[in-house]
């Protein structure tokens, strides 16, 4: 295997270039860092002509560009792969907390540390290596290869959507990977199969014209915050079913298979408990808590607002009282039609006396599922299995990633995401680190997964 | 009358005494107007000495002074009264609002303005100068009579208690009347024979230790925002009535006879909802809406708090969610018993996966009714039908006046609201006033309620 041999020999100068790619503060949510976005961008796309790609071109959007280059030369016959990532990371605060400064990274004990080092620098450095490995030691790759990256994911990709769609001929492939991922632990790999969807809306009931004084009022008109808990109430019932009329309606059943894959990926519920410092579990009944969080819809109240919030009483009869809420939603339910299902359901259990409105807010995801039988994931899989010698566990998340569903609108394509860092690696907080390991891990499972591809 | 001749006589003084003493911006809410507080109580003390009145001292409490005055020389065998009232003001902002400086009174249209000139000065004023023009054309008052005025009504009278528990002796009367009230219209007098008491109270519900992820730990653990919802739906049917086990057990039903004086007073329900802009009255059933707001007692939730409160989505599973309460109870019913009772039903109700806690707040008061063949209530009533040629309405009142409650739990004796203001005097709000006519009534009012009460 040449390409490992070369992946071996360069691997200081490679570790030597990421930490370069982390020293630039690409911080997408903080307007003073936006050039050292654009310069995060310019390192990418010379990297990528470096590697041996083509056709590299920074693309601008309404906000931070994108980076795209290409390899189109293993023929007709051979698939087209795109592959995703992103070059901005999360701001460093707070500073203090580091052990070495966020973008001065430095290595200990087999690990990079610095801010983007596993989220997704390292992540997104990995595939540019893998291919320039095989185009060194082959001269060619074996399938075409579209590499397409972006600069805002940690503020939500607000303008990556109409760039995807203006560029959907350009972006065309057989299948997507996505290289910002995480694999179960640093001996056990995963293939996400589910990500849930996501409605946001906002509850707001009415009564009188303003706040009025609680004794002179009280029991005279309703109460709005007392309306809204009713309201409230009525969505769930005491054992945590959602009470909702039809929201379940759509939801595909698990199988059998689906509840034994969960099952299979060891859950230890006093950790979970200890971790988030709930007193119980709590949920739907007939479902595993794993099963919950990872395969079944949710209703959450995001937060509550009414009156008076501050130190003791104020005796006012509150004008208003609003409730936000979001629902995580599982394959084949639609954002649109649970909207209207818990509209018409508030709109049906609001009390007398007051008026309510119930309003879309921003933030919306369509589940994610991968197809039974999928063949990119069927290669993911195989790989990941030759590479850590254990078939990887079938996880889902309860989290939404819209690019996901950007990437499967627009081009028509379930993504897989194939990714190398780990949960612990204090993605989004202080000393995040990336472990070379897995970085050099991730090289060769990119290098096996463009030749099984390609037919090898 | 001779004293009815001295008070025609000097009203052009009096208004013009009132007008210094409405000049002193005695804020007692702001700490840089404790001056000027302690400048009103010495102003009253001096005007106190200059109408006949002895022993005038400003006695100091831990916050804002009280003044105190008498007039001990009517004889054993006639009753001492004790008058209340208060020289502190509201704050006068926004100072923009009004047509003419608050603390640079004006006559317009037979009308006082300035801040204070309803609420209490003008009110305070008027047994002063009842008493001034008694002794000074007959040498002598019918009763003995004590003054007694605060500087802090207007935050609550923190210190009041200790002041008047200290000196309970030196107040000791057979009757009270505070000078701090309204009538019913300027041709329409009012008896106040019940207040409502007042309990606070603060529900909070905790789930895990701090915001988590809603996607990641939706559906996993309860949301305490929503166990919240439940708890408080469960305070109330949806038809109104409070479902707390026993929170109507200690209420006095009403009479035929309460009822019968409340329905005697004129209510249109139309102009109650214009002005409060509420889209239908609601409450208790069995019970018009009057009668719900100056006789039933009431649970009304006066903030909700919880998670994300500001613009858009933020997708948190909240770590803590709760909602403040008071509840204006009625007579024989006790903030302590009803604290207890609501303490149970929380506790009873609360769901399965989250912890709560039931806690007291600041604001306190006992019911307060006036006793049936009370004394000094009837000599009020026979006072106004004099004045005013027509029988006052018997009102109750929604909100709860702790002073009041102070009196009769110290002293012992039901105190009468036997005051002169308007509720259209924009007390509390720019542009106060105080009508002259009343200011002039109140005086010969309580010329003839001394009178009455030393058995003229």
């Amino acid at each position: 295997m040449g390409w490992q041999d070369y992946l071996d020999r360069e691997q200081d100068r490679f570790v030597a270039e990421l930490k370069d790619f982390v020293r630039i503060p690409s911080v997408s949510a903080k307007p003073e860092n936006a050039g050292d976005v654009a310069a995060a961008a310019d390192w990418v796309a010379a990297r990528l002509t470096k590697a041996g790609m083509e056709h590299a071109e920074v693309i601008p959007s309404a906000g931070h560009p994108v980076v795209y280059a290409d390899w189109l030369h293993a023929g007709a016959d051979k698939p087209t792969v795109l592959i995703y990532g992103h070059f901005d990371v999360q701001p460093a605060e707070p500073l203090e907390l580091w052990t070495s400064p966020p973008f001065e990274p430095q290595v200990r004990d087999d690990r990079l540390y610095g801010r983007g080092a596993s989220d997704d620098k390292g992540g997104m450095f990995i595939p540019i290596l893998a291919a320039e490995a095989l185009l060194a030691e082959t001269g060619a790759l074996p399938v075409n290869v579209k590499f397409f990256f972006e600069g805002q994911e940690e503020i939500g990709s607000p303008d990556l959507p109409p760039v995807v769609e203006a560029n959907a001929e350009r972006l065309k492939a057989d299948t997507i990977f996505s290289s910002d991922g995480l694999q179960w632990r640093e001996d056990m790999p995963q293939i996400v199969l589910a990500l849930k969807g996501l409605v946001s809306l906002e509850i707001t009931v009415t009564g009188p014209r303003g706040d009025l004084h609680s004794g002179l009022h009280g029991g005279g008109i309703a109460n709005p915050a007392q309306a809204l808990s009713h309201i409230l109430a009525s969505l769930k019932s005491l054992d945590g079913m959602i009470a909702v009329e039809g929201f379940y309606d759509d939801v595909l059943p698990l199988s059998a298979a689906d509840r034994a894959a969960i099952a299979r990926v060891p859950y230890d519920e006093a950790a979970y408990l200890a971790e988030t410092g709930a007193p119980a579990p709590f949920g739907e009944p007939g479902y595993s808590t794993r099963e919950r969080l990872w395969a079944r819809p949710t209703l959450d109240i995001n937060g509550l607002t009414s009156g008076w919030q501050g130190a003791g009483t104020k005796t006012v009869l509150p004008s208003k009282a609003s409730a936000k809420i979001t629902c995580r939603l599982v394959a084949n339910q639609s954002p649109e039609r649970i909207f209207e299902r818990i509209r018409a359901h508030v709109e049906a259990h609001t009390p007398a006396g007051v008026s309510v409105e119930v309003a879309r807010l921003p933030g919306r995801a369509d589940p994610f599922l991968v197809p039974a039988g999928h063949n990119a994931t069927a290669a993911a899989a195989q790989v990941l299995e030759e590479v850590y010698g254990k078939a990887p566990y079938q996880t889902r998340a309860g989290g939404s990633i819209p690019v996901m569903t950007t990437l499967l609108e627009t081009l028509g394509v379930h993504a897989v995401m194939f990714g190398f860092s780990h949960d612990d690696e204090n993605l989004h907080a202080p000393d995040e680190f990336f472990r070379l390991s897995a970085f050099r891990r991730g090289q060769t499972a990119y290098a096996k997964l463009l030749e099984k591809l390609g037919g090898a």
